[in-house]
C-alpha cells in the first residue's frame, strides 16, 4: 500500500531561517581548513592541534577496560550484576569515575576537589557549553575571554546566544589581570553583567602564551575583588618544555573563584571523549544550597544525559594503570612534544635568521610548552594565502584572524607541531620560508 | 610561596542568577525520583524506563570492538596507523559508522538514507538539542510536541529557550494529524512560526501510545500541506508485542519532511551513548546548497566536537555482528520485554478487575509494545503520593503530570516494565493495588 503525499515537493530550508550560530564565519573557516587539508594530503600540516596517538595500540583499550573492571570487582567490591550495570547501563549524570579524577588532580596538580564537585563530560567542549549555559541567564550577561581565543568557547557562546567580550592578551605573556579588571568595570558601567572570564593559562590555544605565576595570583585577586568567576581550561599543562609544572589557577584558588575545565584528550586520548569540570561554587536557591556541579549535571541531562560509560571505564582504567599520576604516564609523549617544539623553534630561527629580520619581516613568539607557535608575517595570512601556500609550497597552517572575536591577527598564523616528526617539521619550515619569500615577491611588504 | 587573596570569601552564586532552565520543575521531579529510588532500594521500581542489560557480559565489549577492528582492516583496508587513528583520535564530526547505520536502517526499517545525511551523536539527546538549535532561530519559532511528551525534548527546548506548544494525543491512539494541522494554523495566526512537530510514533514514552499507520500517512500529508517538519524519535520500534514492525514516518517520507532521530541505547546498550539523526533536508544558503546534516554537524562541533570513537567502534562492531539486522539480534530481549508487558497488563487486569471498576476507579491503556503503561487512578498521583507509596507499600512509579507541558495528568501514573522480572512485576502490581486501596480510604474518590 502506498500513497502519494499531496505535496511531494522535497522540503528545502533556507539557511537564513536556521540559527544564527550557523552563519559564524569561523565555521566556514573550519570547513575550509578541513577541505584544504583533504585536497593536499601530502602537504606538511601545521594546522590541526591534535595530540599524537602513535604510542597507542588498539589492544590498550581492552587492557584499560579490564583494569577498570578489576578495580570495580576488587576495590569497589561490585558483583557481576553491578559491574554489568556500570558498563552497559545509563549511569549517573555527574559521572562515575569522579573519585579517580579527583585523585589524579590531587596527585598531578595539587588540586583538592570533592568528587561531588566534579562533572564528567563528553569532552571539555560539553563542559564549556554547560558552564556558559548555567552562568549566562540574561541578555545583559557577558563572558570575558582572553583574545586571541580558543574557538570552542566562542562557538559555544554563539550557539547559546551569549555575548563575548575579548580582553587582549598582553604582548608575549597571556592575559593582563588589570585589563580584566578594567573590562569588568567597563562592562558594568555599560549596564552589562560580566559573569566569568575564560582563559587557558598554560601554552594557550592558539597563542602558545602562558600566564606567569604572579599574574595568576593577581588574577585571582581581581576575580575576588570584582566578583568575577574564572573559567580555567587547561589541556596542555603537562607539556612544558622544561618539564616543570606551573600551579593551575584552581590549585591557587582558596575562594572557589575558579571553574576548572579539564580534558583527557591530550593526556589519555581523544577517542574516549572524556573531559570534566570542577564546579565547587555554592549555589543558594529557595530550597537550600547546592553545588554548581549539581546544577551543571541538571543541564547535562538535557544535552547528553550522561557521559559514555565505555569512555569513562577506559579512561578510568588508564588512570588506575598510572597510579593516578598521569603526568608521569605522559613523560614519553611529553618528551615527543617538547622535542617537536624545540625543533620548530630552532628551524624557524634557521630559516628566518634574526639578522635578516628587516628583509624577511618574519618573527614568532617563544612558547614555554604546548603545541602552538604564532608567527607574524609581512603579508596577509588569510585563507587565500593559506590555499596558495598549500598548492604551491605544500605546507598548511591556520590563519589567526579567526581566533580574534573583535578582529585582528590578519598577519599572524598559527603553527601546530604536536602531530609531526622532527623531519617533517624541518621540511615544513623550509617550505614555509619559500612561501614567505614568494609572498614578499608577490606583494611588497608595507612598513610594519 | 603562598598568598592570601584579598577577598577570600568563597564565591556563592544565586540560583536566580543562573539560567532559567535550571528552575524547570521537571528537574526537581527527576531529582526527587532519583532520591526516592535510592532511599527505597528494595522497592519494586516501575519508575526508570531503562533497557535490560542482563543479556550482556563485559567481554562482549571487547568482542564487538575486535569485530569492528577486523572490519577496518579487512573491509575498509586500513593499515595499522589508520586503524589506530580511527580509534584513538578525534574523528569526523558527523561520525564514522554512518554507512553501517544506513545499512542497518535499510535492513531493519526500509529507510533509505544517504550516510552523508546522518550525524552520529552522543545519544539521541544530543540529536534533539542539535535539531532544535538549528531549526529554532527566532523568538517567534515554536516547536509542536505530542502531549504527554518525552522530557528530553522539552528539556532541550528549555535549555535553548525554545517555546513548546503541546498538541494533545488523541485518546488511546497517539497524535491526531488534524490537531497538528489546527495547531499550525493557530500558531501562524498568532504570529508565530511552527518549525516542526516532535513525536514518538511507536509505543511512546511516556504514554505507550502508537500512531496508527493511516494516521502516519495523514500526518506526512499535513506536514507537506502546512510546510511543517516532523521530528520522529523511535527508540522502541523493535519492541512490538506482536513482533511486527510498523513503518516509521521516515520510511514513508518521500518529500524529506521527516527528521528521524534514533538511539542504540535500547537496541545495543546505553553505556555506549550512541544515537544518530537522519537530516536529509536541503538547506539553501548564499554559498549553495547543503544538507541539514552538515549544518547539524557544525552545531555539534560546539556541543561535543565529535562522538566517542570508542562508542562508535563498539556499536559498529555490534551492527556488523548482527549482519546489520539489529531487529533479529534483538529478538531475545524483545521477547523479554513483550513477556513483561503482557505480565504487567495481565496483573493489572487481575488486581483491578473490570467488574470492580466503579469501586476501585483504576484503568489503564493497552500499549501494543514498548516499555510503558499509563494508569489512571482516582487520586492525585503526585510526588507526595509516590513517596507514600514507596514508604508504605514498597513500589515506585512516575507521576505523569511532569510530562504535560501545559498541565494535566494529575491522576495518571506511568509504569515501566522494561527492567523487572515477571515475578517482581506481579509483586509490584499487588503492592500498587494495596496502595490504591489505602489511598481510597485516605481520600474519598471524587466523581471522575
Amino acid at each position: 500500500m502506498t500513497t502519494t503525499p499531496r505535496a511531494a515537493e522535497p522540503a528545502t530550508l533556507l539557511l537564513e531561517d536556521l540559527h544564527g550560530s550557523l552563519a559564524d564565519p569561523l565555521l566556514d573557516q573550519m570547513t575550509f581548513l578541513n577541505e584544504v587539508t583533504l585536497r593536499y594530503p601530502d602537504a606538511v600540516s601545521f594546522a590541526p592541534g591534535r595530540p599524537y596517538e602513535g604510542l597507542f595500540e588498539p589492544a590498550d583499550v581492552t587492557t584499560a577496560l579490564n583494569t577498570y573492571l578489576t578495580h570495580l570487582r576488587e576495590e569497589e567490591g561490585l558483583g557481576p550484576a553491578a559491574v554489568r550495570e556500570r558498563i552497559f547501563q545509563y549511569g549517573r549524570t555527574k559521572g562515575f569515575i569522579n573519585t579517580l579524577v579527583a585523585g589524579q588532580l590531587q596527585a598531578d596538580e595539587g588540586i583538592t576537589a570533592d568528587p561531588e564537585a566534579i562533572v564528567v563530560t563528553a569532552g571539555a567542549q560539553e563542559a564549556m557549553l554547560l558552564v556558559l549555559r548555567a552562568l549566562c541567564a540574561d541578555p545583559r550577561d557577558v563572558l570575558l575571554v582572553a583574545s586571541p581565543c580558543y574557538v570552542g568557547i566562542t562557538g559555544a557562546a554563539r550557539l547559546l546566544g551569549v555575548t563575548v567580550v575579548p580582553v587582549p592578551e598582553a604582548p608575549g605573556g597571556g592575559l593582563d589581570p588589570e585589563a580584566v579588571a578594567a573590562a569588568v568595570r567597563e562592562q558594568r558601567a555599560a549596564g552589562r553583567r560580566p559573569r566569568a572570564c575564560y582563559l587557558v593559562p598554560d601554552f594557550a590555544n592558539p597563542s602558545g602564551a602562558s600566564l606567569p605565576v604572579p599574574a595568576r595570583r593577581r588574577l585571582l585577586d581581581v576575580a575576588a575583588e570584582t566578583g568575577l568567576l574564572l573559567i580555567e581550561d587547561d589541556p596542555y599543562g603537562f607539556f612544558a618544555l622544561d618539564g616543570r609544572s606551573r600551579p593551575t589557577l584552581k590549585a591557587l584558588d582558596t575562594a572557589h573563584r575558579v571553574i576548572h575545565i579539564g580534558s583527557y584528550a591530550k593526556t589519555c586520548f581523544p577517542g574516549a571523549r572524556i573531559g570534566y569540570v570542577i564546579a565547587d561554587q555554592r549555589v543558594a536557591g529557595p530550597a537550600g544550597t547546592t553545588l554548581l556541579a549539581d546544577e551543571l549535571a541538571k543541564l547535562k541531562s538535557m544535552t547528553t544525559v550522561n557521559t559514555s560509560a565505555l569512555g569513562q571505564a577506559v579512561v578510568g582504567g588508564m588512570l588506575l594503570q598510572a597510579g593516578l599520576r598521569l603526568r608521569d604516564a605522559n613523560k614519553a609523549v611529553g618528551a615527543f612534544y617538547a622535542d617537536n617544539l624545540r625543533t620548530l623553534l630552532a628551524e624557524l630561527a634557521a630559516a628566518f635568521p634574526p639578522a635578516g629580520r628587516e628583509r624577511h619581516g618574519v618573527c614568532w613568539n617563544l612558547p614555554e610548552g604546548g603545541f602552538f607557535v604564532v608567527v607574524s608575517v609581512p603579508f596577509t595570512a588569510d585563507e587565500p594565502a593559506m590555499e596558495r601556500c598549500a598548492r604551491e609550497h605544500g605546507v598548511l597552517w591556520t590563519p589567526m584572524a579567526g581566533f580574534y572575536p573583535a578582529g585582528g591577527g590578519e598577519r599572524l598564523l598559527r603553527l601546530s607541531c604536536s602531530y609531526l616528526t622532527p623531519d617533517r617539521i624541518r621540511d615544513g619550515v623550509r617550505r614555509l620560508a619559500a612561501f614567505a619569500a614568494a609572498e614578499a615577491d608577490r606583494e611588497p611588504a608595507p612598513a610594519n
